[in-house]
């Protein structure tokens, strides 16, 4: 297969959300333009990140919306399962633990670790929440390659080093710090002000603008 | 200013999450080279991106922290308040109520609502969780111009349709459904699974290869 660039790897996810998004409703075929403008990415890179996964598309009609995401599922690796821990069962861990996306992906929520002792011992979306002090014991039982860190900004950088002692070399992580591993350690973050941003800077742009200036290209998650 | 592509105003948030947590860790100069690997981008890319916003480095030095930051906040509309209301006081809403990075990027949580009459008076991270029902008057009360939508996937597209119709232009939606909104309307949704889609295709691929030939580009969070 051709190699993908990391910017294609990232939007992938965003097309695969929108495939199964448009297979609930029961629609079976798109076109780049429809999934470029769902996904708010433009038609021509749609296909260029496309075009590398073979053929998937039937010229002038679209693409066929089952069997892209089974390709785009296939070229992620999401066709095996991923142990993944959850340290920190605040509300954070807690929506993420019954998060449903996750296991239609392959994700499947192994463990949530908290040092709250009000917590520990309760159980979270049919998991039991294990002490904080556990953590190499349950890496090691659920065989986790992949955890998420859920817990307070001081905290992560502590329970990073941990997660890497312990042989983790995936970490999502939600706490607003750089976290430093070792290169062979990949670390990607979560940054939940980030969308809003990106509306705030639309907004601002609409505000400036008379309501019939507002041109299309701005309202990417519009009707398409 | 020149105009920015949608793909430089999705990755300005990402600079500028990288540059706040740099300032707090008292750095004050940056390369481009640093801030690349620190945003999981190309230092190219960075160059490319920061480039319209002005003169923010020092040719061969790198780039004034304080200054970018300052300069990204401004070209965002950051330098002025945004009222948000939030639907959906579950976990997730709770935890984005408690989000101390939305209130450092201007973003004011005004209300919280739902329809749970257990959580519907109760206080959460301080704002009093109205009833769904009030929603248009929260939204009148508040000038919300922004909303988050972390209810159920099959509440969201009716809570979609009252916000729109209450004036609100701009929704950012966590549930997993595809939300139609007439073309004036921005909305963007936030896949919790989509980063650790692309923890898993690193994983993939770091499984099949002998740990020596990982080459660096594939871990861009790692100790830059």
């Amino acid at each position: 297969m051709t190699e993908l660039s990391e910017a294609t790897v990232a939007r992938l996810p965003v097309y695969l959300r929108v495939l199964s998004e448009l297979a609930a409703s029961r629609t079976r075929v798109v076109s780049s333009d429809e999934l470029a403008a769902l996904a708010g990415v433009g038609p021509a890179q749609v296909r260029r990140d496309l075009a590398p996964l073979g053929p998937n598309g039937v010229r002038g009609v679209g693409y066929d919306v089952d069997a892209l995401q089974r390709r785009i599922t296939d070229v992620l690796g999401l066709t095996r399962e991923w142990p993944v821990v959850i340290v920190g069962a605040g509300h954070l861990g807690q929506a993420l633990a019954g998060y449903a996306a996750f296991a239609e992906r392959g994700f499947c929520i192994r463990a949530l670790l908290d040092t709250d002792p009000a917590l520990v011992g309760t159980t979270i979306a049919g998991h039991p929440v294990e002490p904080a002090d556990r953590l190499e014991e349950v890496v090691a039982a659920t065989g986790a390659s992949i955890a998420v860190i859920a817990t307070p900004p001081a905290a992560a950088q502590a329970v990073c080093d941990r997660l890497v002692a312990a042989g983790v070399g995936s970490i999502l992580s939600f706490a607003p710090v750089l976290l430093v591993v070792p290169p062979a350690v990949d670390v990607r973050q979560v940054d939940l002000s980030a969308e809003l941003t990106v509306l705030a800077f639309h907004g601002q742009r609409r505000d400036a603008l008379p309501a019939e200036r507002v041109p299309a290209e701005r309202v990417p998650g519009g009707d398409a």
